[in-house]
């Protein structure tokens, strides 16, 4: 059966992979890097929580995922050829991110639950999930890493992280429902973020004043 | 009960966690970014040791190393709300940075012993815990890793790794007194580097000679 | 019994130590530095793929391997009091590589063969085993890694990873043919493409025309 939450995780698998291959691209990598980044892009934050909870990561053993990801660059190279520019910041790239960003947090969230991990092992889980594959990929780019410096991002799959557990650890109830509200309230905060353009503080900005 | 070496532990982890906070507010990131890179820089390097070994990530699991960490973080926003710039390379910063490299490289190359590894495996595990989460920390703000470019840093968890495995496999002490052998000469000769700014030759510079 | 195939994995050891190291040199680490980033560039992709598969890193626990990329560091350093700058474009590196680009796609697809991993992962693997290790030692040099931007050269280990689980998978053949095979034809694209300077297309140059 395919569930709301499937749905989510193959919208953010092609939007992940279309926002690694739009980077790439501008960074005018040849076809193949640019390939390599939106595929790293779209699987490298789960790879990565499955490699720290000890298990194989599932992208080398099902192919579903990966489909999904090549979908996004094929996606990016179509969009790149048609549109041009500035496509990182266009609504039909921004909003599918968003609910990847959501659907990626809670599974890895809900990943830390079954694996008895702390709390705190929890949000990490659900926040590297998240953000690990963008986080990567700008590694790669030579960027700083857009999910520590710029936005309202990161935090987003913490707080979502932090409500799955809450809800499942806290209130007992199903992996299901948890998933949905670890997923809506990283999805709500990402869109509110978005809309009203929030910023979290800086140490040193605080100190000039 | 609490040793000698969990002291040292906990004063590294929060010296750690704030060298790594004092980073990214240097760069200006949010307080977010701020955390995460502190946090991320105390429990990288241990983290990556356990992945290596095969193990799930300590710090998934308890959170008193955690609690160091933010500590460490705390204490940077603190620091750099009342004095500003130029802390990074404050006594006050440094020392307990070098009680942390010495406290992580000894536990490090510990848990190479402990896992059978090779001699060269003990060192590499030593240095990583010791190194690790600044090097990934240096690598997300965009920066070339002080621990391989800048400074007699690197060598001393190399030698206090190497330390600890000679007394422990060759003079087969126990693993207390190895620590202590690790964990000291890690200190010392990081004190002397700094006491008396020795630097490592380049291999370019003896060219041009 | 040495196989050709050893020899293969043992001439690659060799020049992917020295490549780092030069790289290294270039950037003025000091010898500590140069060392590190020899050994990681010809032990870190093999060491990338065995944490991927659930293996403690061979690494760890023989030291026969790390012999070969260390005896690579100490020939850079050679060369470079010997010879000054621009080693890395030399035939006498160039060619080494290529071969240990060859031995390593074909053994990580190997592994991945033998794991059970899906045809992506065996790909995966073999591409990361092959060039993970210059990846990491450009990311922290600073270098956009030139495997992704600048070269027919990641593209080659993916070919010759696809190549290997073909003959293994669907001809049927046995591990010592397909390791020829994948090492083989990696091996033969990157010398066509070193040869006739070979380049993939970028996706935003054909947007330009």
């Amino acid at each position: 059966m395919v569930t709301a939450f499937d749905v989510m995780n193959a919208v953010g698998l092609v939007a992940f992979g279309t926002v690694g291959s739009l980077k790439a691209a501008d960074a005018e990598f040849d076809v193949l890097g640019v390939a390599v980044l939106g595929v790293l892009t779209a699987l490298g934050g789960g790879a990565t929580r499955d490699v720290l909870v000890g298990r194989v990561p599932a992208i080398l053993q099902s192919t579903t995922d990966v489909g999904f990801a090549l979908a996004g660059v094929l996606l990016a190279v179509v969009l790149t050829r048609r549109m041009g520019d500035g496509l990182l910041d266009h609504p039909a790239v921004v909003l599918p991110d968003a609910i990847g960003l959501a659907a990626f947090a809670a599974s890895g969230a809900l990943v830390g639950v079954e694996a008895g991990v702390s709390p705190f092992g929890v949000v990490v889980l659900g926040t590297v999930t998240g953000v690990g594959g963008g986080l990567v990929s700008d590694v790669l780019l030579q960027r700083v890493p857009f999910v520590l410096a710029e936005d309202f991002y990161a935090t987003c799959a913490v707080a979502g992280s932090a409500a799955l557990w809450l809800v499942v650890e806290l209130a007992g109830v199903g992996p299901g429902l948890g998933a949905a509200a670890g997923a809506g309230s990283t999805l709500a905060l990402r869109l509110l973020a978005i809309r009203f353009d929030w910023r979290l503080p800086t140490v040193r900005l605080d100190t000039a004043t």
